[in-house]
């Protein structure tokens, strides 16, 4: 429980240290969502110690693999949520500022076919 | 890191209480490869801290998905471990020894449902 | 259209001929939903029929799009039953009659993997 | 088989009669691989009556959900084709000529949500 703030101790020093990034990528989409990001894949780690739990306490099979599809469809949804800031940010910025289009566009499908896939 | 080591404390206490469990259920498949599921979720509990320190120091969302796909699929694996573990010990338990087989497919087909579904 | 009927003409002539057909596989689990099986099936070909349609007519992407993952869930639907009944018959046949359940219940897991993975 | 042809009897009036189609939706995207989806979607369709033949010869259920798989991913590849020409034309179209960029991304974040959970 504690130790998930453990994890947090440099979100201040992570924002000051903000430097231009990687602008090789263009501006990041997500940076406003960072905190709504940062809580829910606190959660989804949540989920994955309680799974540990469950496997710990011998829980029924059925039951673990109820909570396993949550904390999949739960990865999913953060990630839907990550590109569709991708696709607003990122790639409207490449077709409004003559960015390369294509590539970005290709590379932001690949990334949806890895998650058709899993 | 060592955050990981001390949600593990009472696995010894665990196995020593190992009483009956609930065997309404009947045997549960997975007892005997415990060791080799908990070491598995704490891999995938380690990749979702790496996609916090991710987003945290703002990497590009596709490598942030990528790394969400890793994450997706190797939950999907642990499920599909479960699962035939479950067929192999609950399912063909029910067939052999008379108990509500019907039931128990029915009930596995559920949850490979809810597993596609995500 | 009349295309559909055109594939449905044998039906009798193979129920016929259903010879034991490949025994080495156990009891096929399918047989009685036969009908209804090939009725789902026509009913996706129909939709895949639909899809060409929309691109002939030029409708607008996302509409096609809803329709594929349509399409899609109907498949994923049809392999759930066939699974559930896969699971019923043969694999629970191998369980009771001392046939080689693990490679069973191995063969099923592979498929539920693929299912998974597409 | 000869039905396969018999659907295809009318792109040429269909390409004769390309109106300027639904621009409220922008341009659509696809227009050029037009016969390239096409030939996609009649080879899928064969794939579901391959099924159809299947079933009704009694082969083998993982045999079946294998060929299942087959479909549905050539399903899940030809969506993913029509979504990047649609990101790159439609979506771009709208960041470029200061369309509604935001309505055009969240719509298709929610077709890729909608290809997820299938």
């Amino acid at each position: 429980m504690t130790t998930t703030e453990a994890n947090q101790v440099t979100p201040q020093a992570a924002v000051d240290s903000a430097e231009p990034a990687d602008h090789a990528h263009g501006v990041h989409g997500y940076h406003k969502q960072k905190d709504e990001h940062l809580k829910r894949l606190r959660r989804i780690e949540g989920q994955i110690r309680g799974l540990q739990r469950m496997v710990d306490e011998d829980v029924y099979c059925i039951d673990i693999l109820t909570q396993v599809s949550a904390s999949t469809k739960a990865l999913q949804s953060f990630a839907l949520q990550l590109l569709e800031e991708h696709l607003r940010h990122c790639v409207a910025d490449a077709a409004a500022h003559g960015g390369d289009l294509d590539a970005k566009v290709e590379e932001a499908t690949k990334a949806i076919g890895r998650m058709l896939r899993t």
